[in-house]
């Protein structure tokens, strides 16, 4: 079997067994799936869940698109025409309770027909609230996946994490960050298959670490101001993923299919006018911590007395 | 004085005598103002409404800044560095009442150093509904006050409204458009004097034309369904602010003050994946309108026997 296939078949694998896992941890909510084709070739599968009993909004989708390189890939690529293939799994879940972070994930691989490819992908949370315990633990699983496979991966693929997952109008992260990794392709002692198999582990570390995130946090009371901070975090992600993101603004920009790259949105989301949460509130302490360059896997919550 | 001052002050006494209008008009909300200063030179008076009668959130923004050319402006409107000067008026109303329409207006002038100068600006409504007859209204004014100006400005800015408030990702259009215009500078016929009259006719129309919306909208009932269609809209409306919008993105590209850009973001947007208004509703018929081309000062209101 072509390689380029054998990672699309493994991709939509990936795809049905994340939703497996994350129908059975929300309990009552079933992934509807859609099947769209790409006039030049391929497209694919999206899967979105509303109204779960955790699982507010969430989408699993996978595609795998192929034909002609795109005028606008080329350019923003900078690489030569000719046939290209793209596979990947694209995820974003949006949960009910406001202490259930919002969770991404994302793996892709890219070939060319002159032999050029690469993968890329990355992870990364956006807790409404962040729980600094929770936030190592997340970090502490990408460490372990990263360090099985390189002993540079983690370093830098978290701080290229921190630089992506960046809202610079507002001059802060969107979340705990995680790992964000491109255009990783066969050089030094990097082959093929230690490559995709990075990928393949993170692919599968996914819905481990989000139920567990799901399970340990779904069952927490809430109050309308809890709400109420919930919606204002989810308007930062929005204007995140419209205004930088740059897979977001490509996809729409050379025509991929609108209502499966825009699964990302939030249920809803509010925006007041310079908001800023009290001094003191957990909403404010949050706001303080959404920096770059935060070592996660060694940060201890406060103690009460500092 | 100084021709920049004068549009500057100007355009402070626009802003002004609006916000006096639309409170009046919505007779229990009060604009908000925060003065803010440019590290570079300048700064502006932004007002916001939040939580009025009519109005649920609502801004009226002025600007005046100067200094050397950012390097980003240079490259984007393709200009020689130097000293420029930069003035202007920005609205964007989000109603309470779905059957209220969203509007948008901005007038600006642009100096530089050298002599180059020009004006710029637009009005677009984005009915939750739309209403035929409230469009041709609002067309015909619109085409009242640039036929007075020049009998080519309806046709061409009418048009390049069409153009430039689109969602190309959904293939339609904000609203029902109105009039953009950029560069209006002194060519052939046209004066400086020439075109700030018309700018300031823009500019003194849109509250009139706006108060009067809101008057014989504000007090009709509506369902939750139309809440929900309206947080719909909204949502098509923050995606094109945060894609598609060039000054949105430009101001905060360039280090404009956040908060300010962003007011035009409504209190509250909704995503459903896939949503599709159903046939022989208002919502539905709504979206079969939101096409360019529309002739709205010739288009009648489809006859109930139709």
């Amino acid at each position: 079997m072509e390689r380029k296939q054998e990672v699309a078949d493994w991709f939509r694998s990936l795809q049905k067994s994340i939703i497996k896992q994350l129908e059975d941890a929300d309990g009552r909510g079933s992934f509807v799936e859609t099947v769209w084709n790409r006039v030049e070739g391929g497209g694919g599968f999206s899967n979105v869940l509303e109204n779960g009993a955790v699982i507010e909004k969430g989408g699993v989708n996978f595609s795998a698109v192929h034909g002609p390189m795109p005028e606008k890939i080329i350019k923003a690529l900078d690489v030569a025409t000719g046939q290209f293939f793209a596979s990947g799994v694209s995820i974003v879940i949006h949960p009910r309770n406001p202490f259930v972070p919002i969770i991404h994930m994302n793996v892709r691989y890219f070939e060319m027909d002159q032999g050029t490819w690469w993968f890329g992908g990355g992870i990364d949370l956006t807790p409404h609230y962040i729980d600094v315990d929770q936030a190592r633990y997340f970090h502490q699983q990408l460490k372990q996946v990263c360090d099985t496979h390189h002993a540079t991966y983690y370093d830098e693929f978290k701080k290229w994490a921190d630089d992506y997952f960046y809202l610079k109008h507002r001059a802060e992260t969107r979340g705990v960050g995680g790992i964000f990794f491109d255009r990783l392709a066969d050089q030094e002692d990097f082959t093929f298959e230690q490559r995709y198999r990075f990928v393949q582990a993170v692919g599968e570390q996914f819905a481990p670490v989000y139920t567990h995130l799901m399970k340990i946090n779904q069952d927490k009371a809430f109050a309308q101001e809890d709400k109420d901070w919930q919606m204002i975090r989810r308007s930062r992600y929005v204007e995140f993923n419209l205004l930088w993101d740059k897979g977001t603004k490509f996809g729409l920009d050379t025509g991929g299919r609108t209502e499966s790259i825009l699964m990302s949105m939030p249920p809803q989301a509010n925006w007041h006018y310079q908001y800023e949460p009290s001094k003191g509130t957990q909403a404010h302490e949050t706001q303080q911590l959404l920096q770059k360059d935060i070592d996660w896997v060694n940060k201890n919550a406060k103690m009460p007395a500092e």
